[in-house]
């Protein structure tokens, strides 16, 4: 018998690579932090004598979530302005609060809550970008979680940095702090290509290419920012952005609910990846992302949130469903965007958009063993034809029962076992009075 | 001190009526099954002595949620058939399945599992069309829960009915059975323009007059059905219905994706409603209904789940979301749909739509006391600026704590008071190996 540290014997185990595959009875085997196998489980008890034995009968185990696109300190805002025009939102709520209240313990508050949010609901990395994301590293990696952290630049001052030279030392310094984690990589966070100037942007495609970074920016959100674009410059801003060199298999960009076909074509050509948000981009009227559309074009669609105060939650689960749904409406084709599909973009898809694929994404051997079950089990989950089915478009992130990053136990029947539920309540309560007057 | 049989103190409470008010620290008296008064819980700690107290100290209560359009019966059938067209989801999965399944105890097991479902999702009423209806109304009372039962109608013969005068007598017999219950009524349920045949059309119209009944139908769902009724007959659906006398207050048309100007002035001029399902509407890729252009013409647009099959669940907290996300990006406004009007198409309307606003959906003295407690104080509901936000865009249905329906409580600390949730397990587990084949 080999000594493993932790198996998994679950009800059905759907490892995303190979795609479209459901394993029946079938145990994940972990050892130091990684997946030895995943096999099935009566071959497991013949083979492995484990530490701990997790037993999940009316489990679905599934790779750890990846939410590609997030602003995590944001839940502390969570709710304070909706159902408002996309300029009123931001110019007379969001950046007012920001900025009367954004500090690195505004940050500590907010990720902590995002964080406990997130790996409740069976996420396991998130991708993100906000100020002082040596906090949002610290917070996260205390908890055990995975984090692709932003090293933000935009072209005017705030609490964290006073000017782009300065938003850019800062990034590099994270940069070097993190380096070598097992936990934390980082990408570069131009906020946007008309908040952040093209000489910068140059500037960061150069240092992205030299540090292997990825860069992560919100474009073409909305058909406003495209017209502006093109009033101002005559261009449109992917146009502007492939000038500067971004375009590459590092070019990560969000949303993107406005695309021509030259356009699909040249992120295609050039390996860039989309975080597609559904529910921020129906909530603000932002437009819809032609996901199908890009997939078929052999672009990489990956699925993000977007932060709490545009959507109104981190959850991966609703964006799953809201994903497949959407994706079909769009498409105008009942097949479009399917449930292995959309579970795909939740997982792997991320992975590879954050350049992490090669160690998480999907339950292969020799990948960390970052893990979530779902309990399947429940009456609004019954009966189960096709357990993926079943993920996307009935079950929700309150069946998740467990969660692994690297092979530690994060999520125990539902129990967040590295952060304090209490303590992070009562600095929710707390600045929501500080807060109350932005809403 | 007057004496009532419950009174419930909760953090909010949300009646709904008048429109977009908050009640803080408010309670909800309740006697002989009606809502006695709404008033601040300190003066109803004067006021009330109470055999029951519940203390909802971080929950908002609000009516209980309607569910205007489903088909309770299908929830054995959840997921069986997905990421399909939809003739072929029809014409290869679901229509062979009932044909070889349908019975009174297929009706008898679904619906039992629906209710279920329901009931702890907070849905207190719901308006269904399949068949065996009486088995529908003797589950659903048995669990305590409020019904609009569908007398089902189509031009072929199914294990319930031969001939459509069979149809229309077993629903008459229904409606005679049911006449003066307390929780039940009755609608006539023609299936679809399609399905049933003018005359009979006709018949239903005169008869749904003389009885005060509402007519519940699918009306254009796709284009695909305008086309073909286009085709066939040189009318679109909608106008070969109002031909049929049909467009009146008493007609609840489910789905409407497909709708002109004109159409909408028709439907507002007679007072007709909309029955919205936005998840099913993009599940099926079937077009997108312009709810917050039916709203400004003055229609009432109430809220449904459709069937599990085409959803896949009854979940009226994610529909709300869905209603409110997609009703922005069809308006391309952000202000469109706001969580207030969510809720209310989710309540009030779906009661006006139904006939049955005179006695629920609001939390207004002298109704029935049908109502849901909501527990916001979970860390991804916190911090709440806004309690109706919180409630459209963050709480699921797993935050639902009680329900009360006619002052009878169903629903307890998540628990199911009126169904023994085991047995429900048992046989969705038995009828998922014989409908198997058809997945």
């Amino acid at each position: 018998m080999e000594q493993i540290d932790t198996l998994i014997n679950a009800r059905w185990v759907i490892p995303v690579e190979p795609a479209r595959t459901v394993l029946d009875h079938h145990s994940v085997a972990i050892r130091d932090g990684r997946i030895v196998a995943v096999l099935p489980t009566d071959e497991a008890h013949r083979t492995y004598q484990a530490d701990h034995v997790r037993e999940l009968d009316s489990h679905a185990v599934i790779p750890g979530l990846i939410n590609a696109h997030t602003h995590a300190a944001m839940n502390l805002m969570r709710g304070i302005a909706d159902d408002l025009p996309l300029m009123t939102w931001l110019q007379e709520h969001i950046f007012p609060a920001e900025q009367a209240h954004v500090s690195p313990e505004f940050c500590q508050d907010g990720v902590e809550a995002a964080v406990a949010e997130m790996l409740a609901g069976g996420v396991t990395c998130f991708n993100d970008m906000y100020f002082f994301p040596e906090v949002t590293a610290r917070v996260t990696t205390q908890a055990g979680m995975r984090l692709s952290a932003g090293m933000i630049l935009i072209d005017f001052p705030t609490a964290y940095a006073d000017k782009p030279e300065e938003y850019i030392e800062k990034g590099l310094a994270l940069h070097d702090a993190w380096r070598g984690d097992p936990l934390v990589t980082t990408a570069f966070a131009p906020h946007a290509p008309y908040t952040v100037g093209e000489e910068r942007l140059t500037h960061v495609a150069t240092l992205a290419a030299e540090l292997d970074c990825p860069v992560h920016i919100h474009v073409h959100e909305t058909a406003d920012e495209v017209n502006q674009s093109i009033a101002t410059t005559g261009e449109r801003p992917l146009a502007r952005l492939e000038a500067c060199g971004l375009l590459s298999p590092g070019f990560i960009a969000a949303h993107m609910t406005q695309v021509t076909e030259t356009e699909i074509e040249r992120l295609a050509a050039t390996g860039s990846h989309i975080l597609h948000c559904p529910e921020a981009n129906m909530k603000l009227a932002s437009g819809f992302c032609p996901v199908q559309q890009l997939l078929d074009a052999g672009v990489n669609v990956a699925l993000g949130t977007d932060g709490v105060a545009s959507n109104n939650d981190l959850d991966m689960f609703g964006e799953m469903r809201s994903a497949a749904l959407i994706g079909k409406a769009v498409a105008g084709d009942a097949a479009a965007v399917d449930a292995d599909t959309a579970l795909a973009m939740a997982t792997i898809n991320g992975a590879r958009a954050l350049g992490i694929d090669g160690h998480t994404g999907s339950l292969t051997a020799g990948k960390a063993a970052d893990i979530t079950a779902v309990d399947l089990g429940a009456l609004e989950c019954q009966p189960v034809y096709n357990p993926v089915s079943q993920l996307v478009y009935s079950a929700g992130r309150h069946h998740v029962s467990d969660v692994w990053v690297a092979g530690r136990q994060l999520v125990h029947h539902g129990d967040l076992l590295t952060l304090d539920r209490d303590r992070i309540l009562n600095r929710l309560h707390a600045w929501r009075d500080k807060l109350l007057p932005n809403a």
